[in-house]
């Protein structure tokens, strides 16, 4: 069972760079997408800022809705991920298709995926750099996670499809938040 | 010995997320900061967005000089890294100090830090986002790695000090580039 994460935790989620199933939806239809290239703007409320090239299905559902879910996944989703990027949304029911479930979310028109074990409701709060990058800064509205995962094995692209599965934890001295 | 990049495999060490060290340099005086808040925003040249805290002495070098170099750092030298995050560039020489060694760059006047195994020499092209959110998007201008490190183990952070060191590679269907 998922929990509400407070908000001011959203941004360890992120920070170490996992890729993540970016959801969106549009005329009935959701479709999710692999997305590596997001970073941190502010800690709380946690704002992301995320690249979504305009040649996707996603960008356009973004541009008009204003609403996503960032899910993040762990390797044993890996399959899954994979075959969400290597198809198109407009023509496969994603969820479906590769046995993910869509659960509702509490603020935004977007489902999450269960099977994650971190999903974050957000709305676009600046456009600016979108004509420059398609670079969007997203609010993170709502923060969920399975509160049993805790080393998550997160999921980094290295390029080309090679991934790398995050690895052992240690703690040291830093007096960075 | 460090070798070249090419420019368009810069991505390749962004995109899963490290903990970079940031290097700036004013006044004849080097300086070093862990950063993890940034995301590619362009392949080639390759573009990188990242956010510098105004409270912090890199930005107003970052803001004065235009240049810096992102030194990516594998898990050896946790305690430097985190050494420099809990310390002050205005009154440490963090090179000297900690150990490290300065390398002089090519393209911009602030040194790399050898023992890092990637470092990636920038510059400053738009700032419409840094009255916002601090964030600056430099464009990488000479890229340098150790073509012996083949899996860097690098560090990602996950918030107050506690750090996951990049773990197994696995290799994917993935026809993301």
């Amino acid at each position: 069972m998922k929990e509400f994460l407070p908000l001011a935790e959203v941004y360890a989620i992120l920070e170490p760079g996992p890729v993540v199933l970016l959801g969106t939806a549009q005329a009935g239809r959701a479709n999710l997408m692999p997305m590596s290239w997001h970073t941190m703007l502010e800690f709380e409320p946690p704002l992301v800022g995320c690249v979504v090239s305009a040649a996707n299905h996603s960008f356009a559902a973004l541009e008009a809705t204003g609403e996503c879910v960032l899910n993040v996944p762990s390797a044993e989703l890996l399959d899954q991920l994979v075959a969400c990027g290597n198809s198109h949304g407009d023509k496969v029911d994603k969820f479906a298709k590769y046995g993910l479930t869509a659960e509702p979310s509490a603020q935004v028109a977007v489902p999450r995926v269960e099977e994650c074990w971190a999903n974050l409701e957000c709305r676009v709060v600046d456009r600016q750099l979108v004509g420059s990058y398609n670079f969007f800064v997203l609010e993170v509205l709502q923060a969920w996670h399975d509160p049993t995962v805790k080393v998550p094995r997160t999921l980094h692209h290295r390029g080309y499809g090679k991934f790398m599965i995050a690895g052992d934890e240690v703690q040291s001295g830093s007096k960075m938040r």
